[in-house]
């Protein structure tokens, strides 16, 4: 497909990168500065844009990857003259009918990863959670993705959710860890082959059969002692999910 | 060295592997049952024994790695006859006075990492703490580990406490993840190279610089809305976790 890149950001740079690399003709990538669209644009042997209203119009689809706060209007003017092509946003938490009004080939490509812009990620490792009408949706998904899932707006939300307890509050996990470790002088890289591990058996175990620890021993004695370790809040939160780990057993 | 192990299992093993490929000679293998003696010893080159009282006297290290439940009775046993000997045990939850009255030679040996039977571990990345008044301790330690830390007792429940956070508390927000997920028909592999990215960003940045999501950027409608989708226990880890991210950021 000829494709237009609407973003230079992170998702916008993988996904970019991801589609070239992969047969596909990047016509154009716009970004609000002309740096940010020239240095991918350079990447991905395209043409930089710093005005969406100079975009070519024939192109068969254009990926907006911008940040949540600018996409309503991203979209306002993307579409303008375009309504035929397919338009997609790569937003998890943005509905699709954030394109309604705009265009009736609107769509969702939402790849369930965070990115950085220094390290390399195989995107076709990556699950892409699609959404929208157009068949043409489901082949340019899976022509960069080996994990591709259909999912509604609402159901998306379920996923967002998913993510901040296996992502968000797991690394805060870590961060509580490392305070009860400086409080000993040690370093929180003590704990890393053990996280590394813990990660590692979940790619093959399910996370419930995986667990270990005091509280799904139900081992009451160490339980005590360590809650007695801590201050109230962290107390709170060592209570708490001893008493879901015991109950999700 | 020369080393009799006390303990077939997972520590057991690992560590007898490791002190093993050293140079260290392994005199004997301890264990309740002759077959798992046996499955050891031949790992490691040994003699496979069943009866503490036929174990070498002259050995310069006996390292017991059994349950915490039987320390104590395999100290008596061990020490007997022996007490000029280097005694360590490997569990990070027992203190050093459970050598007390027994030997005046005894020291802890506590590898931070969960083995799995299967799984070959790269023994000298493992942080391995010890306490003890003998010198040899630490010369032992620093031939099989290159992450060397002295620790007290009373300090290594730190450790433990922070391994809690680490480990089963993060593995516990998988279970969660997977649950929310589960609800859509999600597997939780869909998760996994958030996951996977969540830990390596660990590897470089101290956590709390690591910190994503709602909750540090403070995006009270999205916390708000994801705290609607939970049942109340999930809800109440929800919220405290968030008030958590935010205070320590």
């Amino acid at each position: 497909m000829r494709i237009v890149i609407l973003g230079a950001g992170r998702v916008a740079t993988h996904m970019a990168k991801a589609l070239h690399k992969n047969g596909h003709k990047i016509d154009a990538v716009w970004s609000r500065t002309i740096e940010s669209a020239q240095r991918l644009a350079r990447v991905v042997d395209s043409f930089p844009v710093n005005d969406i209203s100079v975009l070519p119009t024939d192109a068969d689809a254009y990926i907006i990857a911008v940040k949540d706060s600018a996409l309503q209007e991203v979209i306002a003017k993307a579409t303008k003259g375009r309504e035929g092509s397919l338009f997609l946003h790569t937003a998890g938490s943005m509905p699709l009918s954030v394109f309604d009004g705009y265009t009736e080939n609107g769509g969702v490509f939402y790849p369930m990863q965070t990115f950085s812009m220094e390290r390399e990620v195989d995107f076709r490792a990556i699950p892409l959670f699609i959404e929208g009408a157009d068949a043409r949706i489901r082949q340019l998904a899976e022509s960069i993705s080996e994990h591709v899932y259909e999912l509604s707006s609402d159901d998306r939300k379920y996923l967002h959710l998913a993510a901040v307890f296996a992502c968000n509050f797991a690394n805060h996990c870590y961060t509580l860890a490392a305070e009860v470790l400086e409080k000993k002088g040690l370093p929180f890289d003590v704990m890393l082959p053990l996280v590394d591990e813990t990660v590692r058996k979940v790619h093959e175990l399910h996370p419930k059969e995986a667990q270990t620890g005091p509280a799904i021993r139900g081992d009451k004695n160490v339980m005590a002692a360590q809650a007695a370790l801590l201050d109230s809040r962290m107390q709170a939160i060592y209570n708490l999910m001893s008493e879901s780990i015991q109950e999700k057993a």
